[in-house]
C-alpha cells in the first residue's frame, strides 16, 4: 500500500462511488441473464456477485492487492445482492430482457475500464500497462457471468463494438493519468464517453468487420 | 507465514485431514462427470486434479499464499490421482452416475466450506471475509469442473439447494472461530451438518424459488 | 526476484525467445479457433490475446509474480496481435482449420511446458512442483482458449494425446534443471521432443485408453 500514487482524495471517493455504481451495474446485468437462463434466487444472486466483483477480483489478483477488495470489505457483495434481490422482483418478461441486459452491463463496463485503470495506475503500473489492466476489469466481470451461464462472452462475439468502447475508455483515462490530468470530471467523461459509445454502436448496430469466409474455393 | 492466528495443533491436524478427505471426494465427483462425458483416462485424470485442488487453488490467491498448497505439496495431487484411477477402474453406468457424483461432490462441499473458512480466518481475515472465502473455496472445485465440463455449475441451476448448505456451514464456522468455540469436535459437526443438508435437500428436492416468469402479458 | 535460481544469461535469453515463440504459436491457435467460430476482428484479437498469455499469466500468479509478465512487458501482447492480424488476413478455408490449429497449438503446448517448468524452478519450486507447474503453464492457454469459445478442452477430451507429451517435456525439463544439466540445448531437445510426440500422436491417431462403458447390465 505504501507504493500507492497519490492522486487526492476527490479520485479516491470518486472511485469509490464509481465502483459501486459499476458493481450494481454488472450485478443487475448478471441477475438478468440468470432470470432469462431460468436460474432459481441463490443462483440469481450467485451469478450477480460473480459478475459484479469479478472484474476487481482478477483486478486485485493481478496487481497483487490480496485480499482482494471484494473479500474485505463486502459492501461490493451487499450491492450484488441488493441488484439481485430487485431484479429478483422486478425484471421485464425473458423476451424482450436482452436491452436492459447490455444496458445495464454497458453502465458496468464504461465504470470499471476507467476505475480498473486508476487502480492499476495507482499501484505503479506505467500508463499501457494500466489501460490494458483497466480493460481487462472492465471485460472480466462480463466473461465470467458469460461463462458461467454458458454463453458465448460478449468480448469474443457480442455483433455490436463492446471491447473497443472499453479500450477507448482505458487508453482515455491512462493517457489523462500519464499527464497528470485526471480529476473527478476528465475520468468522469472518460467513463460517460466509453458507456455512450457501447450504447451508440448496441443502437446503431455498430459491428466490426469479419474474416473473410474464403468462399473461392466452395464457389463455381 | 507470521501473521497466522494459531488454533492449536489438533485444529491444524484436522485441517489437513479435512482437506484430504475433501479432495478424495471432489476428485471422484470430477472423474464421475469425466466418465459421464466419456473423456479417456488423461481426461478423467485432469477432471479430478482440477476439480480436487481447484477450490484450494482460487482460496491460496486469494489470500495471497503463493505458490497454493497444492502446488507446494503434491499429496494433494496424489489423492485426487487415486480417486481418478478408482473411478476409471470401478464406476457405475452412465446412466446412474448422477447420485454418487453428487454425494461425493457434497462431502466435498461441506468439507471445504468448513476448511475453508478456517484457512481464511488463520490468514487474519474478519469472520465474515472468512465466511465468504470459505463458501468460494467449496464451491470453485465444483464450477471449475462444470465449466471444464461443459456443464452449467450446480451453484446456479442445480434444481436442489447447493450453495445455502455451503453457505451455512461456512458462516457456522465463522461464528465458531469468531467467539473461541472452533474445535475438532465443532468443525467437524459444522461440515457434516452442510454434508447432510446438501444430501437431505438432494434427497427430499429442496428447490429455491424461481423469479416469477411473467406470464400476465402472455395471458388471455 | 532476489530469490530467482540464476541459471545463466544463455538461459535467460532462451527463455525470452521461447516465450515469444510459444505466444506466437499460441496466439495462431487462438486466432484460427475464432475464425472457426466466426468471430469478428476483435473477437479474434481477444481470442488471440487470452490464448497466448492465459498460460503465463496463470503461472505468475501462481508463483506469485505479480503483476504478471503479460502485463508489465506488452511485447507478449504484441506478439499475440500480431497472430491474430496475420490469420485475420491470411486463413484457410473453416472446414479445414482444423490442422494448423492444432499443429500452432502443439508448438505452443511443447514449448510452454519446458519454459514454465524453467521460470517455476527458477523461482524457488521443487522439482515436482516445478513440472507441474510447467504443465500447468502449457495447457492453461489452450484452456482458456476453448472454455472462453465455448469448446470443451483439448486437455480433457481431444481424442489423441495432448496432455501426456507436456507432461514428459516439464518433467524431462524438471529432471534435467535438478541436475543441473538444463542448457539452451538440452532444453531445446525437450521441447521439441513434447512438440514432436504431440504432432506424432494427431498424425498416427493415438488415443489413450478410455473407461470401460458397463454394457454387461444392458447386454443380454
Amino acid at each position: 500500500m505504501s507504493t500507492l500514487v497519490a492522486l487526492g482524495s476527490a479520485v479516491d471517493s470518486a472511485q469509490v462511488v464509481g465502483n459501486m455504481l459499476g458493481v450494481f451495474a454488472f450485478g443487475v446485468s448478471g441477475a438478468l441473464l440468470a432470470v432469462r437462463r431460468g436460474f432459481d434466487v441463490v443462483g440469481i444472486a450467485a451469478l450477480a456477485i460473480a459478475t459484479a466483483t469479478g472484474g476487481g477480483v482478477i483486478r486485485d489478483l493481478i496487481i497483487g492487492e490480496t485480499p482482494p477488495s471484494a473479500f474485505v470489505n463486502l459492501r461490493y457483495v451487499v450491492a450484488a445482492l441488493l441488484a439481485a434481490v430487485l431484479i429478483f422482483f422486478w425484471h421485464p418478461p425473458t423476451r424482450v430482457i436482452r436491452t436492459p441486459l447490455y444496458t445495464a452491463d454497458a453502465f458496468g463496463l464504461g465504470i470499471f475500464c476507467v476505475t480498473g485503470t486508476v487502480t492499476a495506475f495507482q499501484h505503479g503500473l506505467s500508463a499501457p500497462s494500466s489501460a490494458a489492466l483497466g480493460l481487462v476489469t472492465a471485460v472480466g466481470g462480463g466473461i465470467i457471468r458469460d461463462v458461467l451461464a454458458g454463453v458465448t462472452p460478449s468480448v469474443l462475439s457480442d455483433g455490436e463494438l463492446y471491447a473497443v468502447p472499453a479500450l477507448l475508455g482505458s487508453a482515455a483515462t491512462a493517457t489523462l493519468l500519464y499527464f497528470g490530468q485526471y480529476t473527478y470530471w476528465t475520468g468522469g467523461l472518460a467513463g460517460a464517453g466509453a458507456v455512450g459509445l457501447r450504447l451508440l454502436a448496441l443502437w446503431r448496430h455498430w459491428h466490426a468487420p469479419r474474416a473473410r469466409p474464403h468462399r473461392r474455393r466452395n464457389a463455381e
